[in-house]
């Protein structure tokens, strides 16, 4: 399989705040992403080409050290879950798992699974656990139909998580489409110095959008299609989640979460009617503790008066378009379900 | 085991207008309610109290003609599922489903096979369904870690619906616990006229909050206990189904979810911290089709202008209200998990 | 004019929670409430039955020192300004200001001049001012139309903010109506104690909604009418004020605001459609520098597990249904515009 | 003064849909715009560079036959006025109204006694109006804490109303500033046909935000300015309008206000901290009666099944980038208060 580089690889550099060391994700102090890809060809002729995919925001015990959370949402024709409580309590306490669309129950049962062995108090002397799962359809080359992701799918994604995340048609990813070609998997982080200290802000996205005819190029925001691409699809989605490090309250998150959309347009996307766009985002500044020691908790958050939150915003919105490219660009071509086949993107057109 | 009565059976109203002929949420025309009861005591010392509860909207194929759609978060310590689609799109597409919390992962993989099943588009020249399950976690009475509900318990909810709804210890109720008593499954209703022509406004409440020191009583509001009761149980929480025939859009219906803790209020609570207090709204009045006949599609709805609305909003406040009374009147003691035991709500506390 | 009781004085209670001393939003440190009442008989035969109040969350520079506010729109048939930008960053840098729907621009305007003139670097060398003023429509006994209150009358209402508020027929409550007598302004306050501390919740309410008809008793639940009357007023509102000196960040505020129709419930309202229901709730435990001396700020709020939220969830409740039957309990009757008369409260339709 | 072309007359086209007639909102039916512009060099040495803009959904009596309407917040630094009843209530029922931030007050009681005057019911017979009007803050060029914008330039405004509408510095315009040169009105339309028929989007936008270093520039996508800008200026909004003749709900037509930011991004705004931007929506498809001649009323809506919404989001993303840089592009020089200057988009820059 050839060798996919990623779009600085390739020379195109996406705005102006420096990346981090990896330009992932998993530059966030403790953040860790693991896939669990599921491609199999079925004796009945059905092509299984699905995943799991896993973000750890902490590799510790997240039902009993939470994270603050948020989340928003672009358009919402998705199944995801767990947001309800996210914006109740502004915490995210446990993974948040990515798949296809028909397998978030048993994503979500695993992960429930992975958190009751983990936790014999849930449901029994404490409440219950909220489970974030989010999905894009990746029926066009997966026999969605089949339900071939189990519950255990999900755990061996949590397992495997790790510092050194795969990109391109892996876990979640594994058989996604976007901008007319092979999608799935990608991330991409930006730095910045508050005070003398470095703040991270990294986004990993599951991308399964759009058609030739709407992609912007970046750096020349040219169209490459002019002509209407005839669509075998039903509209796709996109999945952004968004960590920092950078100390952020619930509210602050949701308003970084809101710059997704930003990003995502200059792709070349206005969001079409049938994706569920939906953006998963936390910071790891702080933990909140499931059975606190007292009656408050101390937090620090940066003031929103002066440049801070708003570079927090423009680093979202190039690592979100950079993480999208980076998917394009290390995603191979995948040959799928019903003799579908999705052309990796052809680093030429950068030229 | 002892006939346990409702409400009215026991001389007491709620509020001024009249109720439907079963004073049901199935007096509105094609809505049904199905439940799975599971009761089991098991030779490894636990005990399953559980089940499952299907509400559909019409008996039709709700994939293909879906009904208006509205849903409100009076709490959001919850685990419900289905509700960004059902705001983005303002339809529901699926039976609203009722479990505990941590099987909502199963019911949803059920359903999902359910309408698979019907529809044999899903996935392949269409996109995927978005099904609806809401919760509340009976893990004081049931050993909700064994996620006893399967998949199949789902799909045997929606077959067994019927116009003759149980109450009560019945479905998602069997193992819910209310105002210190044993709660579960209550319905009521509410009609009145509008131009000559008969509508009704029906709830269906899945009750597990509160405890003996918040309960106002029907018609006396005074508290019965004032003494504070020790709780072992963490939070509990209310799933509200509202349905009617009357012709509103979603936006409508969404105002007519915002009384719902109206009426719960009435009851004694005030929402405790770890409630998922949700509400889902529909109206049969329309039916959206999934592959509609032309570009447009004709509605007519109340206007707001005018008493109607504002009557809809005071049934539905009433019918909330007798519909949790129902649910504590008609269930029978129940000794589950852990020795636990939540005794029926005593008749002779309305004297 | 009669002295006019409260409802204590009167010999009930509401719920569990003890009161601060002066059972008033001003029993928060800090926290004092102005009026300017406005009654004018014009010569063209006009009434002017009207007025200003003003909530101060401290009285310092609330532009310079700000407070962490939320909102929270129970029906939103209501012209409240200043909302977008509270959920947008989470406090509140003005005065919150109460008036007739009419009147917003005057009350607005005038509290802009104050602020400007309090703050030359507004609009100069810093941003904008956030202004929030609330409303009800008391055009049943006031020449609403007649647009009486100026810019002045809002910055007299806040220059005469004392600990020693009025309640009943001051300020904004002049000319409001409620439950079919004369409502106005009312205030009540709970109590806790948490890790040794005391903690007070109070809140003020504009009461300006509901019949006769509508009408539950405290303590007897009683409807004190059944037969339907015959209003000529369009359906009414109310303003909720809820603060605190609990630390408690904005979105805990919100959840806190959210329990408002909880106590508005139980005195018999259902929101009807044409009312302007609206919460702001503040939090006097922080507050927030306009020029901040850092790039991050601490806090220390009130951690969501155990008991102490629900418990400030309860005293919200019993503290909103105690400020509404204290507005009426202390409003006397008003003869007003168009030979209308509204009727106090008669306190032997207790007994 | 120099005549300024627009966008299309320098060559340059935004996307692929067609334009309307005019290009701009007013290609609507019934759809007409009026500006007070206010110019004036005070003896004390201050300058009034500001103004109002009015758009008229339509010319009959918007109170008493509203349109279908809805909002949505891209970032709450902003006193937006009017929303919350929108929401609620799904209908616009006054002229939208634009000016500075400080003169929303003067503005909205403008509006009112416009409205006060048409409908004598208002406050008497019926309840009370609600006005929406938006604002940006022209404080680096406009005397903004002089607060020279009065109630009658608000009617002078509305009654200049006509489909011919100026562009750049006129209106609200007067004082604004983007992307570092002189910003102001700025209007785009696209038209679709759907079976047969024809069907017009229009953006009117007020633009005030943005440095010269944020410019993304159309078809190129090229940064103009690495460098970054010292800026003497708070962070600056944008207010965008979008009219259409299509069917569509309040809903729907949420959901094309939410590719507002879509259109904004591609200009380069990533939305920053002190931002006021809002879009506020309308379809002028159906009139919703003050006074309904019965209990319902029928309505035709498109469908969102199949392309047709997802045109609607594409056609809205073009026309916001257009209608900003017609705004720029229209804009002339203005020299203002403190000696601030701001220039005119010099045209040599798209070459």
């Amino acid at each position: 399989m050839e060798h996919r580089r990623r779009l600085r690889d390739l020379g195109i550099k996406i705005g102006r705040f420096e990346t981090g060391n990896l330009n992932s994700i998993t530059d966030i102090k403790g953040v860790k992403v693991g896939h669990k890809t599921i491609i199999e060809d079925l004796h009945n002729g059905n092509f299984v080409r699905t995943g799991v995919t896993a973000i750890l925001p902490h590799s510790g015990n997240l039902f009993k050290e939470k994270v603050i959370g948020s989340s928003y949402v672009i358009n919402g024709f998705g199944k995801t879950t767990g947001a309800i409580q996210i914006e109740e309590l502004g915490v995210i306490e446990s993974p948040i798992m990515l798949t296809n669309t028909l397998s978030v129950p048993a994503v979500t049962e695993g992960t429930i699974r992975y958190l009751l062995e983990q936790n014999d108090d849930i449901g029994m002397v404490t409440g219950t656990v909220n489970v974030v799962v989010g999905e894009c359809n990746d029926g066009y080359l997966n026999d969605i139909r089949g339900m071939h992701v189990r519950p255990e799918h999900a755990i061996e994604a949590i397992m495997s998580a790790s510092k050194d995340m795969a990109e391109g048609c892996v876990g979640a990813g594994t058989g996604m489409s976007c901008l007319g070609y092979k999608g799935g998997i990608g991330t991409s982080s930006r730095v910045t110095t508050v005070d003398g200290v470095n703040y991270t802000l990294g986004v990993l996205v599951l991308s399964n959008y759009g058609k030739k005819e709407d992609i912007l190029m970046p750096e020349s925001n040219k169209r490459l299609y002019m002509e209407p691409e005839r669509s075998e699809l039903p509209d796709g989605s996109i999945m952004i989640i968004i960590g920092t490090d950078a100390p952020f309250n619930e509210r602050q998150l949701k308003r970084i979460s809101k710059r997704a959309p930003f990003g995502l347009s200059r792709t070349g996307s206005s969001a079409a009617h049938g994706s569920g766009d939906i953006v998963i985002s936390f910071s790891t500044a702080h933990r909140i503790k499931h059975y606190p020691s007292g009656a408050r908790q101390s937090f620090s958050f940066f003031v929103e008066d002066g440049p801070v939150i708003s570079n927090f915003f423009e680093m979202a919105v190039e690592a979100v378009e950079e993480a999208i490219w980076n998917s394009l660009c290390r995603a191979t071509t995948i040959v799928g379900q019903n003799g579908h086949t999705k052309e990796q993107f052809p680093y030429h057109l950068f030229e």
